[in-house]
């Protein structure tokens, strides 16, 4: 039996994302924190493992809300963001219209979900193509626009005029996610959310802290939310992950302590990278950096022979690594070893 | 913007699984095991929080896969079972074919996904109408097959014959789900993976005492785990759950006591349920009994007045209601309470 000709084509041509451990000493690939809260890791001491977790995330749901002024009716937990754009690409279906470079998921679950998908390439900026997305969105009517501001791998944000201008001429739904909004200036879209029904905003809380809980949530009108549900697996995030969020979440001030130290790396090591002959930075409202260099492949394994992992994006932004934000000491040793390579090249 | 107008039609019309939180003084409902093994929580103690989960799960698939005696490349890992349910059928698509009554999930995410499903009735043994299956499988060309054996709600084992035929006759794959397998006597259809390749086998540790874990694996051969994981999120399974699932596993005896306890009781409680005159109990080879009752609404809500919570299947099956199997307390209360109630109809 040929188990590749019973599978549908659009998975037999999908190629998975690749998620693969690579062991270094200093690990600045994933966008992950560099600062965990363990602390909150004892909170599971009050589970019953044998229990099914709550199915609603009650208790999540009412902290975040709360931090964000919103009723946790327009709330839904996702095991990881990327869940919810499952969530989201089944409940809705394709067309589904995204500017490219952007974070991968949301083409690879649009094909493994067999709906179509548009990509647009940013402008020479990074920002929006306004003109090529507008003609899209009315050309295409695509049922979900993907937006990630901040954008990974780019880093930037998003003029918010263009976002708006997208949520405003689309009839279907315009997702903005947030992961990296934390990192920005901005206040991000939320407080858009009562003028208009077809916004929705994706956040995680993988990228401050808590990446190995799994979990993410989408903010959006109840509408919305409610349909979103029906196809959310009953018990999608498990009671240990439900209970140290919650513990985490309350420690507000060592969230916003962890977030700042990062931020006021990053912009000391943005102009640290610009010092350094052949390498050029892109700004990042972000935890990461995305900078061009002439041999992105050599430079990439030169610097893990040095023991330090970055992630290689020239597949998708051509001469491009990227470089997550870390402590002080990590992103210092980053920068003597990126400088050491910049002389040999 | 009407929302509804938006989604896609067998969206729109999808009824999401129930799970609500009813409180009551003993939980009889959802089939969890009466006993935790809290120990293993402290597994969480070696986690950093701001790190993703080994996309791969390999110390637990390795200890899974060394208690199967087969490779860990014939694993893949879900967020539960019902994930990899909705891998299986993202990656190969509909029909699906499943007896009825069954596990409902196979239907509901059948039809998020918008694939056909077709469901067949069991005989009045409970076991697959051979007659009727073979002719599905070979008028309808199902890509999937879903057999639930022990079968929830009904309790019983299918005939491993008819299963067997129908993996024989099938040009797709027929996916025997074991949640229940550890509580049956029969050894499962592992041994059978060597002989046919369009066997899959769904198993959980959501059963055996670890439901708030969330963690069921697909066991197969290698040529569908491959497919099968290009659909799966990359880090599906958090590193709470991860942890201390191999922690538990681990405590290989502890399990089996656990186990052979709910057996057990299971085998005491049937025949007591026997003795209360207008409850006719089905015999059970699971961690719960299906019993038929005149009035099975009055009953739930009795039972429910008295602090016992049970599952009303009266609208999968007419007449009748599930209980899990507990503790010898847990179930002594619920045998008064039926005792009781039956005496009042």
């Amino acid at each position: 039996m040929d188990i590749r000709s019973l599978v549908k084509k659009e998975i037999a041509s999908l190629k998975a994302y690749q998620a693969k451990e690579v062991s270094c000493r200093v690990k600045l690939d994933a966008n992950e924190s560099p600062y965990g809260f363990e602390e909150a890791l004892m909170a599971v001491r009050q589970i019953r493992t044998n229990r099914y977790p709550d199915p609603e995330a009650k208790k999540l749901k009412a902290i975040l809300a709360k931090g964000l002024g919103l009723s946790p009716e327009k709330l839904l937990q996702g095991n990881g963001s990327d869940e919810l754009i499952y969530n989201l690409i089944t409940t809705f279906g394709g067309p589904v219209l995204y500017p490219v470079p952007t974070f991968s998921m949301y083409g690879i679950i649009a094909q493994a979900l067999g709906e179509e998908k548009r990509e647009i390439p940013l402008d020479r900026e990074f920002d929006i193509d306004l003109g090529k997305m507008e003609t899209a969105v009315i050309k295409n009517k695509p049922k979900l626009v993907f937006l990630s501001s901040p954008n990974n791998p780019t880093g930037n944000c998003f003029s918010s005029e263009r976002i708006l201008r997208l949520v405003e001429i689309s009839k279907g739904l315009v997702v903005v996610d947030e992961a990296y909004q934390p990192f920005s200036d901005g206040k991000g879209f939320v407080p858009l959310l009562k003028d208009y029904k077809n916004l929705v905003i994706l956040r995680t809380l993988s990228k401050v802290g808590l990446a190995a809980l799994r979990f993410g949530y989408l903010i959006a009108h109840e509408d919305i939310i409610r349909e979103v549900n029906k196809v959310r697996l009953p018990f999608n995030v498990n009671a240990l992950s439900q209970a140290v969020a919650v513990e985490a979440l309350k420690k507000k001030t060592m969230l916003k302590e962890a977030i700042l130290a990062i931020t006021e790396e990053r912009n000391r090591l943005l102009p640290a990278m610009e010092r350094i002959r052949g390498v050029e930075p892109f700004p990042s409202e972000a935890n990461f950096i995305l900078f061009r260099v002439k041999d992105p492949k050599k430079v990439h394994a030169m610097l893990l022979n040095a023991g330090i992992l970055v992630r290689d994006i020239s597949d998708a932004v051509a001469g491009c690594l990227r470089v997550t934000v870390s402590t002080p000491k990590d992103n210092d040793l980053f920068l003597r070893g990126l400088g050491r390579i910049a002389k040999e090249l």
